[in-house]
């Protein structure tokens, strides 16, 4: 079968969506979500499949697209459509086995005294049209079929999702994938729509919607607070999933720093450098006790920074805003620019840029704590363990906090490691925040203002949670309950029946 | 032994607290927190065991503060007593058992290709110091040691309780009761403090504090969105989890109406004048289909109504308020008054109302879905199945939605209650929505506007993830985890490992 999506790779202009687009899109998104919320887990998993399979056929079509619009290497983006695709697969097996949605059952006491108590029953349930903002850092996996998409449309929600104007043919094609799979499998129409919007106005636009439910983002600081900040004065306000980036800070203990200063440098300088440092979880501050050791430490980073080549960014805005940013680091009194990469001499590229501060400065300039997207790292130097703490007091909210050290380190360390816990996430020992794994425990979220919303990730299978809600059924006769709350337990899903987990029926 | 508490019963006036006081409340917090969040749940369990101990040893002082100060009967005082006693013992058991931190495990496998997989595992962890804003409907179970306030001590979290000033005396016997509990068992101090505030000032300073990590209130409409919008402002915005209220609706299909209409519209009527109707769960609205069986339900009801007696409010405010409300019921054209009681003719009483509409004016007429808090129903005559469809499409979010229905009802009418789970977060076939379960699937919240959350509870023991998130520890060597999460499951918790429920230990 010749591929159904290439006759749109073409410089096709993709102007803004009217509000009227928008507002259809929404509505029939309603219509649909009012049908599809009652679909059983093994019809929307078919529904995920199905998508998945149209990207794996399409993939080097796909692939030609993205590395046009968004100049990021071939293999990374291979390997980007590949754990997209493991993805959608890990929600459709979600959907599949079923537990997912959180069944508690207490059942009834009929003769409790002084009343008797009522059967009450338990579970997760979609909330309606959810608007998703793709990124402009991974075209696929946090895009138009990525994990936003993905998890909306497996917890029963519809989607209207608004491409990012940084590869608005990518999203063209992705999005026909989508809506071709739902209609092969007949998914009712509208269950996912797409909207293309460079201005802030059509944006607004969505978040002010009142059939819309949630909102999940990824993406600036600037751009996350300002959706939250509307979705907040509605009449109704809703919840805003934002992901707005950190700076990831790495400390490295005095132990491992001695024995394993060159092999760890080389490592944080590799994930530093990762497709042009332009992932959320890119380590951006590195902190470590002056010692010799940390002078090897520093020299062996900086080696890998000014040998690595200047590389094309995203876009134009995000290039001239890492140029802003490290222009503005190298002007500053208390921070000192330690070495450039770009030996190629490239025109129009990020240039590597490693500084260092001492942790006094760091502490007090609140500048230095954001963050610089792209390939440029912050070294931090402690004299001690007590900076060390005073640096982890300063800190904002993370999605990410690593710690390298041996099992000395770690001990010597603990009470650091245990308050870290209050700023991040997730918490690394001894390795690169870059590489965020699509499981059931990953956290990839963290306090504000990494996110907005620091119970909820938008990476692994939990992330399904931020599209629903607990709904409680009280008296129902058997029959009428939702089949995952019947007394006979038919999909064999785990429940919570009066305080145990079981795949018991109830007799 | 005596008990400690008597001294305080006079007619001891309460200032406001100062700017100061909250500060240094706030600061105590964070720093008994900063300790509190590595206890066990064995000793947590124990404080809070502590503090329902110390509330039964004065049982009899307590009730006879809450009688004088909220004029609800003693017998109703009570059995909130004794609920909030039960409710505490259950987040206490919740904490011995363990399993509610939701352990996940994701082991790491060294051998995958392309990159080796990391060992992941999350849980949930406290979030920081919490403010609860006490409810003046329920001085024992929604107050000072009440749902809020024992969630979060039970997640790990410190309180700073806002005393609602309806029943300050009452407030003070019970944060004495908790603070002396936590002395006792050497919990640290400032892990609960109480401070009074009339204004609204006091109690906005507390949402602003930097280290205040999340609110939780209960009570009315407009405090609780002043309260939200407060928190949404922030540099850093916060969670608010809001109940406010509901009106309620109950459904009566046509077969049940013919053959139990009396026996519905006693229960009913007992239910809304439950506690001179201070029940956010009260039942406000009530539709039937147009017939002779609904004319027979409404004298039924009606009777129950004019022959009820007028009772004293919890406040002047409420009652106020509550006056308001039915006259400009009464005075609406499309609202007919059918009656009212207080045939005992007390002063500064609320006389209890019962108001009809027809289904179209109540559609129409959007302050109609405003919240009554009082003994008053407006009874919403529907014309068929399609009315009843349109009404429930009229719906805001509500606390809870009650249908009654024989099984051909149910069956007749399926589409009407599959829609109304959109609008409720609880939903009641055959009973009565007053009487909260405190339980494991209760769940007593729903979309705004009866909440600001529509993803929390206030009552049963999921309500205590309202204050904790998950925290992710990636590649930790097995001992410098928390014990929830190390190999050995030497708490016994149910934990889910590559995706499937066990207590297995890991090899």
């Amino acid at each position: 079968m010749p591929s159904t999506i290439a006759q749109s790779i073409n410089n096709k202009v993709f102007p803004d969506a009217t509000v009227a687009a928008i507002n259809e899109a929404v509505q029939k998104g309603h219509n649909a979500f009012l049908l599809y919320r009652n679909f059983s887990g093994v019809a929307k998993a078919n529904f995920l499949e199905a998508i998945a399979d149209g990207i794996e056929y399409e993939r080097s079509v796909l692939l030609t697209t993205a590395m046009k619009e968004t100049f990021l290497a071939e293999a990374r983006l291979n390997g980007e459509i590949t754990r997209t695709i493991n993805q959608i697969k890990l929600f459709a097996d979600l959907l599949k086995k079923g537990s997912w949605v959180n069944a508690i059952i207490d059942e009834a006491q009929p003769e409790r005294k002084p009343l008797p108590k009522p059967d009450i029953r338990q579970m997760q349930k979609p909330i309606g049209v959810v608007t998703v903002f793709g990124a402009s850092n991974f075209p696929f996996a946090f895009s138009t079929a990525g994990g936003d998409t993905i998890s909306a449309l497996a917890s029963g929600c519809a989607v209207v999702y608004k491409a990012h104007p940084a590869h608005p043919q990518l999203s063209e094609q992705v999005a026909k994938i989508i809506i071709e799979a739902a209609q092969k499998i007949n998914m009712p129409a509208g269950i996912f729509s797409m909207i293309h919007a460079a201005a802030i106005e059509p944006a607004l636009e969505l978040v002010q919607h009142p059939l819309i439910k949630a909102i999940a983002f990824t993406g600036s600081f600037k751009a996350g607070r300002s959706i939250y900040d509307a979705a907040a004065k509605r009449e109704e306000p809703i919840p805003v999933y934002a992901e707005m980036g950190s700076i990831n800070p790495v400390f490295i203990l005095p132990e491992i720093l001695q024995h394993r200063g060159d092999e760890i440098a080389k490592s944080l300088a590799a994930s530093n450098l990762l497709s042009t440092g332009q992932f959320c979880t890119n380590p951006g501050i590195i902190i470590a006790n002056e010692s010799t050791d940390r002078e090897n430490f520093q020299n062996v980073f900086l080696a890998s920074i000014v040998n690595a080549n200047g590389e094309t960014m995203l876009t134009d805005s995000i290039l001239n805003s890492y140029n802003q940013h490290t222009k503005k680091l190298a002007a500053s009194d208390e921070v000192k620019l330690l070495g450039k990469g770009n030996k190629m001499g490239k025109q129009n590229t990020a240039e590597p840029c490693m500084f260092s501060v001492s942790a006094d400065a760091f502490i007090s300039n609140h500048e230095l704590h954001e963050e610089v997207f792209g390939p440029a790292s912050l070294h931090v130097t402690a004299m001690n363990k007590d900076d060390m703490m005073k640096i982890a007091a300063s800190l904002k909210g993370q999605l990410t906090i690593t710690i390298w050290g041996t099992e000395n380190d770690i001990t010597e360390y603990n009470e650091l490691i245990n308050y870290l816990e209050l700023k991040a996430g997730r918490i690394i020992i001894n390795g690169v925040p870059t590489g965020v794994e699509v499981t059931h425990a990953m956290m990839h979220g963290g306090p504000y203002p990494a996110t907005t919303d620091s119970k909820f990730t938008s990476v692994g299978t939990t992330s399904i949670y931020r599209f629903t809600r607990p709904v409680c059924y009280q008296n129902f006769d058997n029959k009428f309950l939702p089949q995952e709350l019947q007394n006979e337990n038919s999909l064999n899903i785990v429940r919570m029946i009066n305080g145990e987990y079981t795949t018991n029926n109830i007799d």
